[in-house]
């Protein structure tokens, strides 16, 4: 299968990897360097057994002129998205499968200006990596990606999970896709956007009893607002199993905790800003949610803003 | 008049030096190293003009064996009260005028376990300082302090009111009290908390969008609360004010800020606290004020939480 993966960040990276074992990928990247860089090296992904391996995709910068791919795999962070499709929507042709499997949940509204909705798939993985150098990544997380429509019948996607699989990387299409990217966003939502503000690692929100006690009212704010959209969510059974996830990795860092730290731009819009969107459109109120969202933006702007 | 002011920090060292000059001061801290150094050195005050003025009053670190004041000013942070009526209660006999003019609001339910309520005065002031070492501050705000009383009339405390205008400090006693309390509470539960989660300037607060949508979401929470237990406040005129207060004074930095930065425990539960709880009394709801409260609380926390 002829595959584009744009974004070659952590996530981007892995998987652009693993399918490279048996696919035809290019890597879009829109730093002219590193794209050389992973053109010339390949991407070295290490697993936590410590086991290395080199995989040797094509890797550019410019897809000006280039033909449109089968599958095109959108991994940038949510706040590059549409400039990322902008710049290399040469890629997306009629019959080309544009999917996204980037945090967060609502990217199907701006994926649906760049392909018809048949051709949009939206997912989400458990899979998960971090990044060793502008080349290198640790596989940190093995789990399995689940793939899903926004119109239509899912089964028509059975051969990309299909190509997925061939790879090693396991997959499925579901029905039920929303839940799984509602019940991850759940996640991302408290404990990572909340370890962002304190800046601290995510395990600290399950041990402090303050901070814990706001990613309850998230978590419940979130139940309610999933319910209310037609998902099934018991608030008591998801804060149990985000304090298990802390307890068991408290260690952990997360992409919101790096981007405030470094003053970037972070993933929260499509967080915590998608619940108090969508709490916003049913008529419900989801004040803390609404609140995390505008307090994370306003930190990303406080390097510039700073008196 | 025979005063003993508890706490000798940047607003007990102005108050504590102006009212020395006309009465019997006594400044009590609980440094002793910094008591001996104000007791022989004296308090100097450095007006906005340049001007500077030293004070002397007596300071001690221990009172024990000592007489009962006549006025006793409970200056401490809120967070130290408890201790320091504990250590310092020889101070306060059965005569003794026990007043608090700290920030926030809802002190007199720890003040009532050392003094009578009738012999109490609960207060706020215009006035402000800032520490320039341990027994120097510069006084940076001018204005009015008003004294109120928890029960009776509040003029049988006119003599007091008048102790202090003697000495250069503006001063009424006043049944609005608690109207004026919740006035300047609402500055510091809006700018001076969001200022100190995001490590900014005041100003900042008024200048991003996004921290600014937050601020209007406590003032809005704070006026009902405020009117639901009897108080009178319109959003919309509090939301303008405050608005201006940041616009005047943008690159001010607020004591939340800086007990933040310097990892010490803040005021934020006479503040933001003290809007969740008198919420939660009268079965209203307050979730921003709340999730600020925590989020405030968990920074404080953070170094010792660090994982």
């Amino acid at each position: 299968m002829d595959i584009s993966v744009i974004g070659a960040g952590a996530m981007g990276m892995l998987f652009g990897g693993y399918l490279s074992a048996k696919h035809n990928v290019t890597m879009i990247g829109r730093n002219a360097q590193k794209a050389d860089n992973i053109a010339k090296n390949g991407i070295t992904i290490r697993e936590t057994s410590g086991e290395e391996r080199t995989y040797y995709p094509s890797s550019v910068s410019d897809t000006s002129g280039m033909n449109a791919a089968e599958l095109v795999i959108l991994f940038t962070k949510s706040g590059s998205s549409e400039e990322a499709l902008e710049k290399n929507k040469a890629l997306i042709g009629r019959d080309t499968v544009l999917m996204t499997l980037q945090n967060g949940a609502g990217h199907e509204e701006l994926l649906k200006k760049y392909a018809p909705e048949e051709n949009i798939i939206i997912g989400t993985t458990q899979q998960g990596s971090y990044k060793l150098d502008d080349r290198s990544v640790c596989h940190s997380g093995i789990g399995s990606t689940a793939l899903g429509v926004i119109c239509g019948r899912c089964e028509r996607f059975s051969h990309i999970a299909d190509a997925f699989e061939q790879c090693s990387l396991p997959c499925e299409v579901t029905d039920n896709v929303r839940q799984m990217i509602w019940s991850k966003l759940m996640i991302n939502a408290s404990s990572s956007v909340l370890s962002g503000i304190v800046q601290t690692a995510q395990g600290y929100v399950a041990e402090n009893e303050a901070l814990w006690s706001i990613a309850k009212k998230l978590i419940a704010e979130i139940c309610a607002v999933a319910c209310a959209d037609g998902y099934k969510f018991d608030a008591e059974e998801q804060t149990e199993r985000i304090y298990k996830h802390l307890k068991n990795a408290p260690g952990g860092y997360t992409s919101i905790y790096a981007d405030i730290k470094a003053g970037r731009k972070t993933e929260v819009r499509r967080i915590n800003g998608f619940v108090a969107d969508t709490a916003k459109r049913l008529g419900i109120s989801a004040p803390v949610n609404e609140t995390v969202t505008e307090l994370v933006i306003a930190m990303e702007g406080k390097n510039e803003g700073r008196l």
